[in-house]
Order: C-alpha cells, then structure tokens, then sequence
C-alpha cells in the first residue's frame, strides 16, 4: 500500500494535469490532457498532424496567425543578454583561470542524465527537487542537478586507461526545482574541482587553496569571507561510541546538514525515527557546537582520524597561506549523502547568504557506482552567491562591450567598399562593427559612442578613388587619412 | 475525432509505458508506472519516502549497497573527457574569435524553454524531435531544439531598451530526438550570429563573411567547402504566379527541403495535399533545379526581390572577398518554416557530409511571436560536421595538457613547503601541478612527460633549509638551485 500511495506521489507531481475520461465504451480508459493542453495540441493538428515523416499533410489555414508568445523565460531560469553575459564570462574565466593555475583539466557531461544517476538512498532534498522526466525512448532521464555524480561515472568508464591522481575542473549548469525564494533559481551554474585518486589530506588543502586564489583575484578579502572546516569523521567516531550502525551515517548527515534551517525539535524528532537513542543524539548535537579543534580532542580523545586530518588540513593551510580564512566549525556537514571525510563551506562573515561553495571527501561514492575503491574530493561553486556577495562589497567589474573599430560607407554605393575595410581590418585581428545600412554621421557617433569604439573609419567616395578611408580616433578627434594597406 | 486521435499519438510518445489498472471500484482508475519505474520508485520509499522536507524519515536498511550504473552517458550524449574538451574548446573559441572580429555580442537562453516557443504550424521535423515534459509545476518545457526562437523572444522582451541594430552571437546546446544515425547525435552544440534590425542584403552577406573567416582560420580552403544560396522568395514568386495561396508557403518550404532526403514521388504527393495543382508542381520542381542566376532571370523576369537580392549578395560577396566560396542554387530552402528571403548552406564539396551550418533571413519570426516588424537573419553552425570534416582532411589539432610546473617534495615531511612553493609560482601566473603524495621519482617524471610540463621543481631538505628548491628544466635536462623568491 506504502509502495502504491507513493508512486501516485510521484506521478501525480510530473504529471499532475492528467485527467481521465470514458470516452467509449471499451475497458481501457481514454487519456484526455488538462485544458492548456489540449489547445496547444488542437492547435497543432492544424499544421502536422503530429506525425512525424508523415507524406499527407492537412492544409494550414493561416500560417502567420500570431501567438503573443510570454517573452521571460521558464521561472527560475535566466536569459543572459550581453550584460549579464559578459559578467558571466567574467566569472567563468576567473574560474578557469584559476583552475588553470593548478593545473587541473577541464571536463563537461550531459546535462541530460539517467535518472538513477542522482537518486541515492540517503533522505537529499536533491532527490525530490530532480528534473526527470521519461523520454521519447522511455528512458527515465533527469536535468543534472550537480555534476559529482557524473564525474565518478565518467571516471569508471575509463578505468585504467587514466593514471592517477585525476585534477579535474568543469563549468556546468545544474537544475534543481526548488521553491523560489530571494536569489534562488532553479538553474544555475556550478564551478567544480575535483581530485580523484588522492587520500591524503593534502588534496583538500589544495581545493580550499584554489577557491581562495579565486576569491583573492575578484577582490574578496579574508575579512568578506571564510571556511567553517569539519570532517565527517567526527560524526562518525560519535556514532561508533554509542553504537548506532554505520549505515545511518549518511541519513543522520542529512538531518544535521538542516540544522541551521529547522528548529532543533524537529531535527532530534528526525534522528529519533533514525531509532538513535535521546543519549546519543544530546551527545551528537553537543559535538556539533564545538568550534574548536582544542576542544574537540576533549570529547573525542586524540586518537582518531577526524582529530588527525583536521590538524594536518590546519598546518597545511599555513603553508599554503590561507589560515586566515579557515576555521573549525563541527556544525558543517554539508547536504549530500557521499561525503565521508573533510567537508568545508565558504560564508559570509556578514552572516547574510547562504554558503558560498561547499566541497570535501567522498571516498566511497565510486564503488557506490560499481567502480573501484577510488579516494575522491572536491568542492562546488555556484554562480549565484558570490555574484550576490559582489554586488554587497560593489566589486561586481563594469564590462562595457569594446570594438576597436566602427565602419561605416558614406554613401550607399561605397557598402561594398565598406565590406573591403572590415575584411581588410578583421584579418588583421581588429574587432570591427561594419554599418550595414545607409546611415546618418550623428547615428553613427552614437553607435561608435555605445560599443565603445576606439576608432571610427570613413569610407568616402575621393578617399576610396585613391584607395583610402578616412579614421578618426574617437578619444582624442585626431582624423587622418590612410592607404587600406597601410591601415593597422 | 481527429484532435483526439491525434493527442492520444503525442501522449503515447511522451508517456508510453504508463499503464491503467482498475484497483478499486470508484469512477476513476488509479495509475500504475511500468515495471521499471516501480522498482526505481519502490527502492526509493526505503530512504526518504519520496516526500519533500519530511521530517519523519524511515530507516535506510543498508547505505551502502553497490548499485552498478551504466558508466555510459545516455544514448545520443556525450562526455567531454579532458581530450574532447580540449577539442571543444578550440572549436568554441574560434567561434567566440570571428564572432569578436565581427563585433558582436555574446548571449544564452535557458537550456528549457516553454514548449510553445517551438511549436510553428508548417510541419517541421522540428516539431517530432522535441524532448518535451511537464515540469513539478505543470509548465510544458521543452530543451531547445536551436536557439533562434529564443533569440526572438530575448529580442522581444527588451522592447526598447536596445538601439537597433543588434548584432548578437550564442554557443549553445541544442537537443533533438533523432533516430541515431552514423554521427548523428540528440544533442549537439551550434554557433549562432544573428543581426537584428537589418532589412538590407548587407546583413546575409556579412554573416556568410564570418563562416568563411572562421573556416580560413582552421584550415578549411574553398576547394573544400562551398555555399550554396538562394532565396525563398524564388519560391514565393513562383507560388504566387500560380495562384497558390501566401499561408501555404512555409508548408511548401518544409516539404522542398526533403527534395534530397526522400523520393521525388513522394516530395510531389506532399506537394499535392497542399492544394497545389499540379502543373504549378511540374513547374515549382524545375525552378528548383536551377543552378545559375542568369537562368532564374529567364524564369522568373528581371523585376522580382529575388533576383535582386541574389545579384546583390553575389556583387557583395566580391567585396568581402569570398565569392569563389558562393554559388547559386535554386533547391536549397531550408528546414526551418520561418525563413522569407535569402537561404545558404555550407557543404563539403565531396558530398560526404550533411550540411555543415546553414541559415538565412527570418522577417516575419518576430510579428509572428507577437513583436514588432523587425526584419532579422542568422544561421546555426553545428559542432558535429564541422569535426567530421576536419578528421576527413586530417586538420584536427593536436591538443595536450600544458602545465608549466610540476613541484614535488622529496620528503613527507616537506609537503607543507612543497604547497608554499606551488602558491608562489601560482601568484606569479605560473600553472603548476603540485603532487600531493609522496611518490618515486620515476613516477614524478613520468607525470611530467604526460602534462608536458616544462620544468620539475623539487623540494629537498638541504635547500629548503636555505630557502631554495632546485629547478630542472625538461627539456634541455639543464638543473639549478633557485631560492624560491628569485624563482619566475
């Protein structure tokens, strides 16, 4: 009954607007979609005939007739008209640049995967925020909320033709339907690096190491924002000591991943129906206040591997000279079940957003897949936060569109002429934005003026009997006249 | 009858393995997924019960059970290993390169956009290929098939706010479900240009000026690949001539461009269920064959648009200097209903291929999306053909992993001082790959050989001691010791 109640759960939520009606007498029953729907096919039936490769097609009536169309794009989703994407390709480079610097290769995957990819057994919201639907192929296919999961599929695939240690980096669009709220969206891309291979703590000092080169680069300071640093293995060595079975470690994760977002009734409520004891779970949420490492050896005894990793994660952070930045907090677990190890969130010393990028330890997710027992870490970092946080500190960069040069006939005839100049310019490698049609001098002054022209070149009908135009340096007014050979 | 019949064939393509299964006796029958999917859901109930933000959560039996995964990415998609991405990225950068040189500006839409954005009513294939869902929040969505209709509707939305001409350019991911076929995938990556706000020939021949650019620049020569160009309003001439009405233009385009896809029989029959006589058809299908503009001239008279936009874009084409890349060619149309005046297509001149990128003038896309009257054109340059052909011609570049530096401590004990030195050469704009393992030599410098570092940069105790690491340069085997401030 469980099973049955929540596959209609399930459906209902993809395919809510389904109704079902007799039409005929026969015992299966006939699909007739909702109202919208069934207008956006009749339509159709007009033109096609919904078939595909179909030889007789039914006449159009009136192939021109207008759809007023809504002009935003799907909610939660985005548009990037050149402003917004030349701070987008700003951010990305910055990105790209640093993962450059450390030497790591950039990847990319579908962002159409198979649904099981992203469906783990650990309680993620992830799991109920997926854009899955079945396709014509009827595969259960989702719109890739994170990129990790890829990652170690990919990693697996080419097994042994790889060496080790994998430094991998990508840039990738991610979709979760989430509830909109104040800056959430429901796409959003996602910068990750990635270390495969790699056991030693070493390898998450590195990743904490790039993000805070990014962070230095774009103007963010270690006074804008920090590291609350834990380790998963604190969790774990509390479980061991009351004897909660290991398989919970993932779930109770997940539960104390809320912390911040849930009143703490609801998150001892949570553990309980886990079945750990009230004992345990006072314990655990008196752990999970602990911020610093000092006091952390007292609870846990000095002996452990949670208590050795941070310690050498700390030293690390010195050598690497971000120790300013890093902090130990045991609240941070993070929200996805494959961490094992060293999990860390960048913040806001202001306390207004929500984490920055977030990344650790997941040693068990490939064999999870089937693959070898590879160690593995790295972080993600959206593009939306830190857009938020620079808009804050007003460091976002002003980006202005730059042509070097505006072309422009003087007379209709001379377009041809015109389309010499830009060709002659552009195979130089200078950026020209030829005027396609016959336009007065002041449109032209205001279009040079808006793309930020450095030069504009006339071309007129005596210059060009000669073999000439015209170029007047747009800063200084200077204006000379020059042989197209000899134009640079 | 026909509606509905029509919407069970859509219905059944989006959804076909739900089942209708009687289990209680009220009016309305109850869903049961396929097999498949009440496995993947049934598993599912044991972790979170499919529940959003549930705060009871049953147990998880057993967290880390392997589930095999399909290390493949779904049929038709593609990784992007750190090779391939390689390759993308010299493809996408010499799109982003013309595109500069021509000053235009770089845009994106969302991946998943509104259904009815692509859904025209001239019986596109277009139309079967969409990969179509209903999202959590019963919106139709589609992932785009191509970026043009996104553009109008960008376009659209900023209103007035934008001084026309816009000259934009967009690399995006485009999905079609297509039956696979030698090199044909479901997703693909195309190149747009597009000029918004030019009613002039100037516009079509600028756009064709970029592909060629972009050709010369990775080696493809005019005795590999040809334009071929004509205009729709040939056809549109030739329809009015014979009385055929305006509405069945954009049918009558769709059918033509199957002309070298499916038997001449059949493009006739098409051609027939639209009403046309078939005289007009006889005559339609001469005019297509046609490969001069002298002898279109002799057809349609001297007066029409076509002719004149035609000699116009091939008197241009001197000026910019490609015409040995044009020629004419009355059969080519295009797929796609919204074109009205000038078509071309880039073709390998073996024949081997499909075509390589096409496009042309689409004035009534924007009134017919509810917008004003603004005369537009483009085209869409794929990433798959272009590859094919290089490979063919042996012009694919040879891409490695460049690294600069790799760094590696002697000793365990000097990782911390290995870290500090990778951070100063990093400062410095220095790639480096720190190794983060203590490991031989041997396996060092094989490490080295495969990232084609220039230098090994090791960290040993005597000369960290004295603020020195010694520096070996690959290539030549050359070897000195550096204190590590003097180090560039």
């Amino acid at each position: 009954m469980r099973a049955i109640q929540i596959v209609t759960t399930r459906l209902s939520s993809c395919l809510r607007p389904i109704r079902f009606e007799f039409v005929s007498s026969s015992s299966s029953p006939r699909l007739i979609s909702n109202p919208r729907r069934l207008i956006c096919t009749a339509a159709a039936t007009k033109s096609d005939g919904g078939r595909s490769g179909s030889i007789v097609a039914p006449l159009v009536e009136n192939e021109e007739e207008v759809q007023k169309i809504d002009v935003n794009p799907p909610k939660g989703t985005r548009d990037f008209a050149p402003d917004d994407m030349r701070l987008r390709n700003w951010l990305f480079n910055h990105f790209k640049e640093v993962s450059r610097l450390f030497g790591y290769e950039e990847v990319d995957y579908p962002v159409l995967e198979t649904e099981a990819l992203f469906i783990r057994k650990a309680g993620e919201e992830i799991r109920d925020q997926l854009y899955c639907f079945e396709d014509r192929g009827n595969r259960r296919v989702a719109l890739r909320p994170e990129l990790t999961p890829s990652l170690a599929r990919l990693v697996i695939q080419k097994g042994k033709s790889v060496s080790l240690p994998l430094k991998w980096f990508a840039i990738g669009q991610c979709w979760r339907y989430e509830r909109m709220t104040r800056g959430r969206r429901r796409e959003h891309y996602q910068w990750n690096m990635d270390i495969i291979g790699v056991p030693h703590v070493t390898a998450e000092a590195e990743l904490i190491s790039a993000i805070v080169s990014f962070f230095k680069r774009i103007g963010i300071t270690a006074s804008d924002v920090g590291f609350k640093v834990s380790s998963r293995k604190v969790l774990q060595e509390m479980l061991r000591k009351y004897g909660v079975p290991e398989n919970l470690f993932g779930r109770v994760c997940i539960i104390i991943d809320k912390i911040e977002k849930i009143p703490i009734d609801e998150i001892k409520k949570e553990l309980e129906s886990t079945g750990i004891s009230e004992d345990a779970i006072e314990q655990l949420l008196q752990v999970l206040s602990v911020k610093s490492l000092d006091d952390l050896e007292d609870v846990l005894g000095g002996a452990g591997e949670a208590i050795a990793d941070l310690k050498q994660l700390f030293s690390l952070a010195e050598k690497f000279g971000y120790s300013e930045w890093i902090q130990f907090d045991a609240s941070v677990v993070r929200g996805l079940a494959y961490y094992t190890g060293i999990v860390f969130e960048g913040f806001d010393r202001k306390g207004n957003l929500r984490a920055i990028c977030g990344g650790g330890r997941y040693d068990r997710l490939l064999p999870t897949y089937g693959g070898d027992d590879i160690p593995a870490c790295g972080f993600g970092f959206g593009d939306a936060v830190i857009v938020e946080l620079l808009k804050e500190k007003n460091l976002l960069p002003e980006l202005g569109q730059e042509v070097e040069n505006i072309v422009c006939a003087l007379e209709k005839d001379l377009q041809g002429a015109a389309a010499t100049v830009a060709t002659a310019l552009r195979s130089k490698g200078q950026t020209v934005d030829l005027v396609l049609e016959s336009k007065p001098l002041k449109w032209v002054f205001k279009r040079a003026a808006r793309i930020n022209a450095r030069r504009l070149i006339l071309v007129g009908k005596t210059e060009w009997e000669d073999g000439s135009v015209s170029v007047k340096v747009l800063s200084s007014g200077e204006q000379f006249q020059v042989k197209l050979n000899d134009l640079e």
